[in-house]
C-alpha cells in the first residue's frame, strides 16, 4: 500500500531539484534493482507486487531490507516508465570521491556536454561491458540520476563509477604524458593509428561535438572512418550517434588487448 | 496556413494503418527533409515557416515542389516531435522491389524482430555510415515509417534500401554457400575469427536475442566478448544494447578490408 505523501515524495525524485536536496534517486525494473541490491549502492526502500517479492526475497532479505507490497495499479502512479515494472527502488545517491581521478593504467570516457538521457545510460551500459574504469561528465552533460537515464544504464549504473567535474579543470590537472583522444572529422584512421591501452576518451556532443575549451586537451585526433557509398545524389551520412560512436571507440582501443 | 483537413490527415499518418492505406509518411527536421529531396523519394508536400523556405528555395525549386508556408504553431499541431522542427514534409512510401535481395558480394543487415523505434532508425544511420547494401527487416520488426524510426535515420533512410520481408522465408531463398553470421553467447570471439567481406549479419530482438527459426539459417555464429571487469559482487554487463551491437560489428566487418 502507497500512501499519498509516498506517491508524492516518489513522483517528485523525478526533478533534478528534488533529488539533490534528498540525495535520492529512483530506479525501476527487476534486473536494475537487482543489480543495485548486489553491488555497493543502498537502497532506501523497495516498492513491489508480491509476486516479485516472493521471487526475489533472497536478494533483500540478508540486507535487512523490507520491501514494501504494492499493486500494479499503484506502480502505474509513480513510474517513469511507459510500461511500468513490478519493483520500484529509492536509492541514496553515493557520495562521490573528493580527491582527483587519475587515468593511470586505465581507459576513461569524459562527456563533453552529452544532453540525450539515452544516450547517456547507453555510453554507461557500453562502459561496463568494455571494461572502462570510470566516466567522467562534464556539468552540463544530463544528470546521471534522471530515471531516463537509470532505465538505458540497464543496471550498468551499479558498476560503473560516474563523476560529474568540471571537466576543463580536470583535464588541466592530468598526468601531461596522458594520452587523451578526441574524434574529429580530421582525425587520424582510428583502425589503423596507434592506441595505447591507458587514457582519456573524450566524447562530446550530439550537434556541436567537442567544445573548444575541452578540444585544446586533446593529444591524439582520432576520425571513425565512414564507409558509406552515397547511393545517387544523396550524399552519405554525416555522423555516427554519440552512444554508437563511443561503442566503436572502445572496441578498437579494447581489441587490440586481445 | 493549414487547413483543419490538413491537420487531421498529418496526424492520421502516425499511424500505421494510415501510412499503409494512403502510402504515404511523414519526415521532419530539416537534414531528413533535404536528404529526402536529394535522394530518389517523392517528396509530396512541404509545409515550413517562411525562413526556412527563403534559405532552401535552391533544394525544391528544380524540383517543382511549392511549400505551403506555415507558422512554428501551425506545425507544433501536427508534429511528431518534441521540439518541432521548422520543416514538415509528406513522403511518398517507394515501392519495394519485387525480385529477392541478393546477398552476392554485399554486406547486408537482417533485424529479427527489432522493437524499439530508436533503435531501428539508429541501425538504418549505422548501415549508412558502413556502407552496408542493404537492411532486410523481419515482419514483426517495427515500421519504418514510424515517425520515431524516420528520425532516429537522421536522414539515412533516404539513402539505405530497406525491405520488409518474411526473414525465414528470405533466408532460406539465399545461396548455400552465402555466410550467415549471428551474434549468440557462446559464438566465435568476433575480433580474432575470420570474416567474408559478403555476406547476411542478422540483429535479433533487444529481450530475446535471435529467434529458433532463424537461427537455424545462421552459419557462423559470433560473438562481442565482454571486457567488464565486474567490479564487487555486481556481476558484469550482460549484453550490448541493439544498435550498439550492430555498430560493433559492422565495424570489425568493415575494418578487415582497408
Amino acid at each position: 500500500m502507497l500512501s499519498r505523501n509516498q506517491v508524492k515524495y516518489i513522483n517528485s525524485l523525478k526533478l533534478k531539484k528534488q533529488r539533490e536536496k534528498y540525495r535520492q534517486f529512483i530506479a525501476e525494473g527487476s534486473k536494475i534493482v537487482l543489480d543495485l541490491l548486489d553491488s555497493g549502492h543502498h537502497v532506501c526502500e523497495i516498492y513491489a507486487t508480491g509476486d516479485w517479492i516472493d521471487q526475489y526475497s533472497s536478494s533483500f532479505q540478508l540486507k535487512n531490507i523490507h520491501p514494501v507490497q504494492v499493486t500494479e495499479d499503484e506502480l502505474s502512479r509513480v513510474t517513469a516508465l511507459t510500461t511500468p515494472s513490478p519493483v520500484l527502488s529509492i536509492v541514496s545517491i553515493p557520495e562521490t570521491d573528493a580527491g582527483p581521478v587519475s587515468g593511470r593504467g586505465k581507459l576513461i570516457l569524459a562527456l563533453d556536454d552529452i544532453r540525450d538521457p539515452g544516450n547517456l545510460g547507453t555510453i554507461i551500459r557500453i562502459a561496463d561491458w568494455f571494461g572502462i574504469s570510470s566516466v567522467v561528465c562534464s556539468e552540463s552533460t544530463v544528470d546521471l540520476y534522471n530515471p531516463k537515464v537509470v532505465q538505458a544504464t540497464m543496471g550498468s549504473i551499479a558498476r560503473v563509477p560516474v563523476h560529474s567535474v568540471n571537466l576543463e579543470n580536470f583535464l588541466s590537472g592530468l598526468p601531461p604524458s596522458l594520452n587523451i583522444y578526441g574524434s574529429f572529422l580530421e582525425g587520424e584512421n582510428i583502425y589503423v593509428m596507434e592506441l595505447h591501452k591507458e587514457g582519456i576518451i573524450i566524447i562530446g556532443n550530439e550537434s556541436t561535438g567537442i567544445s573548444d575549451g575541452v578540444a585544446r586537451f586533446v593529444t591524439h585526433r582520432v576520425h571513425i572512418p565512414s564507409f558509406s557509398t552515397g547511393r545517387g545524389s544523396a550524399g552519405q551520412a554525416e555522423s555516427l550517434n554519440a552512444s554508437v560512436a563511443t561503442a566503436v571507440l572502445c572496441s578498437e582501443f579494447k581489441r587490440r588487448i586481445l
